[in-house]
C-alpha cells in the first residue's frame, strides 16, 4: 500500500528514537523533543515553497498535521507551511 | 439519482469495513480510523489542486465535509482541501 | 412579485415533502435530512462558480442562507458557496 | 439635508408599514419580518457587485448596516454585500 | 500646530452641539446621535476609496478611530473605511 | 549601538515631558496622552505606505508596536500601519 | 548536524548573557530583556522582505517561533516577520 500525499502536503515518518512508556510514566524534555524530527517519505506535487525531497531528514511543527498508520506504523501527513527545517549531516 | 458535487468538492463514498455497534459498544481505535479513507465517487469541475479522479481511494480529514444518504447509503460531500492523500496498491 | 437575488447569490425554495408537526412531535431523521434538497428559483448575476440553472434540484448546506416568505411560501436566500451538489435524475 | 452613502455603500430606508407598539406588546412574526425590506434612497459610487438603483425595493440582511435618523426619520447605511435581493412587482 | 494624517486616514473633528453632563445625567438618544457627524479637518494621502475633503460634514461609524487632544479639542483620526456618508446642505 | 528597523516598521523614540511616578501615583490624563507622541528615529527600507522621515513627529497608536531599551532609554519598534499622524508645526 | 530553515524562517541563537537561575529566583527586567537579541544562523531561502545575513545581530519578537536543541544548545526557528529589528555596533 502506498499513500501518495495531496496538494502542498507531504508524507513525513517520526524518528522513534525514544520509547513511549505504557504505564503512565514520563520521559525526560530530551526525549520528547525527538518527536519533532521526522523523515520526508513523500512529497505532494504543489510542494514549492520547501526545498525538501524523500529521505530528508526535517523538523516539523508540533500538533500539526494528521497522523495515520499504515502497515502499523506511525505517519504523518503534514502541510509545507509546517515543516520548519531540513536537518543535514 | 445522481448527485453531482459542485465547484471544487469532491463526492465520497467511506469505506464501511467496521462495524458500528447499535447498542453503545465502543470499538478499538484501529476500527475507527478506518472511516477516515472513502473511494471517490465524483469530482466537481473545479477540483483543480488534487490529483484524484473517480474511484480512487483517498484519506480525507475527520471532522470535515457535510454527509449526506443516496439511496440509504452513506457518502460525504467534501472540499478538495480536505482530501489529504491518495492511496494506491 | 418577483425576487432577484443579487451578486453570488441565489433563490432557492426547500422541498417539504416532510410534514412538521405543531405539537412538538420531534420527526425522524430521515425526514429530517430531505430539507437540505432545494429548487433553484433564481440565480444572481454573480453566481460563477457553480453551474447550475433555474429548475435545478440542489442540494445546500444546513444553516446558511436567509429565509424569507413570498406570498405565504418559504424560501431562501444563499451563497453560490452554499450550494453543495446537484441532484440529477 | 442629503446624505450621500460614500464607497459601497447604500442609503436605504425600511418599509415601515408594521406598527411597532410603544408598550411592549410582541408583533407577529409576519410584521416583524416585512422589517427587512427597505427602498433605495441612494447608491454609493463604489457600488458595483449588485445591480440596484434609486427606488427599488430590495430585500436587506437583519441587523447589518448603522441606523441613522433623518429629519427624524429611520434610515440605514449598508454595506452593498448586506443588500440580498431585489424585489420586483 | 497641524496634524497630517497619514495614509487611508482622515482627521474630524465631531460636532458638538450637545453637552455632556459631568454628573453622570443620561442625555437623549437625539443628542448622542449627533456625535456621529463630524466635519473633515484634513485627509490623508491614500484616501481613495471616498470622496471627501476638507469642511465635508460626514457621518463616521461609532466607537471607530482614535481620538486625540489638539489645543485643548477633541479630534478623531478615522480610516477612510469608517466614513460611512456626506451630509450635503 | 544602532538599530535598524526591518521591513515596513520604524523605530520611534516617545517623547517624556511627563513624568512617570514610581510610587504608583495616578498622573492626569493630559499628561498620559502624551505617551502617543514620538520622534522618529529610523525608518525601516520597506515603509512605503506613509510619508515620514526622521526626525518627524508623529502620533501613533497606543499598546502597539514593541517597546525596547537602548542606551537606558526607552523606544519602540512599531509597524507603519500604527502610525496615525505627523505632527507639525 | 546542520539544521537549514526553510520558507521564510531563519535559525537565530539567542545571546545568553544573563543566567537564569534554576531555584525560581526572579532576575531583574534589564535581563529578561536581553533575551530578545539573537545572532542569525542560517536566513532560509524564501526571506525577502527582510535585509539579514548570517552572524547578523537581531531583535526578535518574543514569544515567537519554535525553540529548538542543536548540540545540547538552545535555538529558534523562526519567521521573517518576528524579526523586528538589526542591531549594529
Amino acid at each position: 500500500m502506498k499513500v501518495v500525499p495531496l496538494g502542498s502536503r507531504l508524507l513525513i515518518k517520526p524518528y522513534e528514537e525514544e520509547k513511549r512508556t505504557s504505564g503512565g510514566i514520563v520521559l525526560p524534555d530530551a526525549a520528547k523533543e525527538k518527536q519533532m524530527t521526522a523523515k520526508v517519505i513523500a512529497v505532494g506535487e504543489k510542494v514549492e515553497d520547501i526545498d525538501v525531497k524523500e529521505n530528508d531528514k526535517v523538523l516539523y511543527s508540533k500538533y500539526s498535521g494528521t497522523e495515520i498508520k499504515i502497515d502499523d506504523e506511525d505517519y504523518i501527513i503534514i502541510d509545507q507551511d509546517d515543516i520548519l527545517a531540513k536537518i543535514e549531516g
